[in-house]
């Protein structure tokens, strides 16, 4: 069972601010990764939220690894493409302002893709591609991270998770929101099952001879994550191959790290050099925009309608869950976990920025293992 | 154990070419058309080369389900964007001449995206990607396709096996090409195990009630295939949510057909109404491209050079298969199989283009289930 205690979006966006701002982060990008932490947890992606505002985020700017003003600055530019060097900076301060003049850019020429070197861990994929929507754009975000998931046949952590994701617009219905590791699953899932002692689903994760596993320990202790798809007779190499396309995108075409070259800043000490990439896509520079947002409606109805498997009730578009999440938590409170709330308190406390929040309500949810 | 004939790739082309002109395919688009089903056979993806001549163009062709003058329209374009109707054409012959107009597009834009509605099956989709490569340039190519695929808790095929392609150049190393399925397999895989009467591997595919099932004739009878990353503990919804991306480029930003809508032209004797989408991306807009390409190779031996799994010798990339069984099959000889070059003759003759092509070899190969 699992205790969460539930917060008011705002008010959590407002001690991220509060608490960045502390450690030399400008107001308004402070308010940016406020907005995108949030996000995450809206959206039911607790483990790129407020979770990580002091152990990831608050370390490595106190510590120096990443820059509090995110000098971003321009390497190139032309009417379709850019190319962004980060500073060093908070990814997800890079990653907004980049994908804010990504969508500008193609008000103009329809089309536009922004690379990204010198970055950082950015939080959640999705948000980047979704800040296209409200311009009747497509929008495409990747990035890479470090080493994670062994190649088809390999032993050793070369690629990261990379995700990709991509939103597209659509009439009645939600949009489409696909937001993805290329790996089977997080790093942070094995831990889960480690913590609850349960064998991990074979197929999720190898052992440092690269043979699968349901250990979780073994997985974290020398193994790896199996990209999508899993083992080779279920055709993890596509899933391979994906997250190799990620890091070509994000690191090579920017000229950023990557494989074996992205630091984990926490073990490394030192900026990450992460790449991103981005796109934005004018949807009516090909058919106007009522009629591609009327035939997304009728594909996803076609989907949502088709008879259902035996046991199953629901057939779900990619990132329909995700936003009836954030309806419900816009209303509900954001719930957070208990131990998380100490561990913010504990933070704030030693940071001087204290956890003073009134929670307005509290839940116990039998913790999910999936 | 299965028989080869071997034939020089010249000879298949110049057979293919006579049989294509003969049912009204204009010399050039025949050529185009033959050097990409020869373009399968080389890279040993044969599912999709010569055995399909008669079968399915040559049928589609003499039927009238396809217009073999493929007569292309362009709908609107713009520096960067094209929308092209394929007049119900030949699949090969509306992809190649696309894909070369937003190659020409993307030398002076940089980028170019483009969306085909009224098309067929095109063959191969890394075909199209990969005639980026000598431009410096990223291919893109991607194609919806008949139902075959059910989404996550689903029971009925609504989405094709909808590829993704994509050619990326390096420098000594061969590029990276990715030619994926969005389905764990395509259904040719399902009827070889049919005929060998074996079991499939648990995950490929579902029976008419939605469970998963290792027997191939429940798949074949009112079943359907997996997406990629198969049930939903292996996260098979990331390859729905895949396959579905694909649809939305092809099939609904170009006003195509889509899930279901798409005809299967043998059943349905009419055009299928397929999408594709093509994209050119020119490296040297982002950076120079020998600095690109070479950590491109940097990357891919990486990769290559990285710890093997317990009793795996060898890290692959994607697309190196091909390259090297193409090189190996234009030296060699292309091997065609024995009960395919029967059919291929009893087709020749029906129709008056006479099989006369003098093999250069054979060979008996363990036919793999894999």
């Amino acid at each position: 069972m699992a205790k969460y205690i539930l917060f008011k979006a705002q008010d959590l966006k407002d001690y991220i601010v509060r608490f960045l701002i502390h450690l030399d982060v400008p107001e308004a990008d402070a308010q940016i990764t406020a907005e995108i932490l949030v996000a995450a947890d809206l959206r039911g992606i607790e483990s790129h939220g407020l979770i990580r505002l002091n152990s990831y985020y608050g370390t490595r700017l106190r510590e120096g690894w990443i820059e509090p003003r995110s000098p971003l600055q321009t390497i190139s530019e032309t009417p379709t493409t850019l190319v962004v060097d980060g500073g060093n900076g908070l990814g997800m301060v890079v990653a907004q302002k980049t994908m804010t003049r990504c969508i500008q850019k193609a008000q103009e020429s329809n089309i536009c893709f922004a690379s990204v070197r010198n970055s950082n861990h950015y939080g959640i994929a999705g948000y980047y591609a979704m800040m296209a929507l409200p311009h009747g754009m497509i929008g495409i975000s990747l990035t890479n991270s470090h080493p994670l998931v062994a190649p088809t046949y390999g032993r050793k952590a070369i690629l990261g998770t990379n995700p990709i994701a991509v939103a597209v617009p659509a009439g009645k219905e939600h949009p489409y929101v696909l937001d993805m590791a290329t790996s089977i699953v997080p790093i942070g899932r094995i831990t889960v099952y480690e913590k609850a002692s349960k064998n991990i689903p074979e197929g999720w994760g190898i052992d440092l001879k690269g043979q699968v596993t349901v250990d979780p320990s073994a997985v974290l202790e020398g193994g790896a994550l199996m990209p999508l798809g899993g083992v080779d007779i279920l055709r993890g190499y596509k899933g391979y191959g994906l997250s190799m396309l990620v890091d070509i995108f994000s690191g090579i075409l920017s000229g950023a790290a990557c494989g074996t070259d992205i630091a984990n800043p926490t073990e490394n000490r030192v900026g990450a050099n992460v790449g991103h990439f981005f796109a934005a896509i004018k949807v009516d520079a090909f058919r106007p925009l009522i009629d591609f947002e009327a035939q997304m409606d009728h594909l996803v109805q076609m989907l949502k309608e088709s008879p259902k498997a035996v046991g199953q009730e629901r057939i779900f578009i990619a990132g329909e869950k995700e936003f009836e999440l954030a309806e419900r938590y816009e209303r509900e409170g954001v719930p957070v976990m208990d131990e998380v709330v100490k561990m913010l308190a504990q933070g704030g406390q030693e940071i001087g920025v204290p956890w003073d929040l009134e929670p307005i309500g509290e839940k116990v949810e039998q913790a999910k293992l999936r």
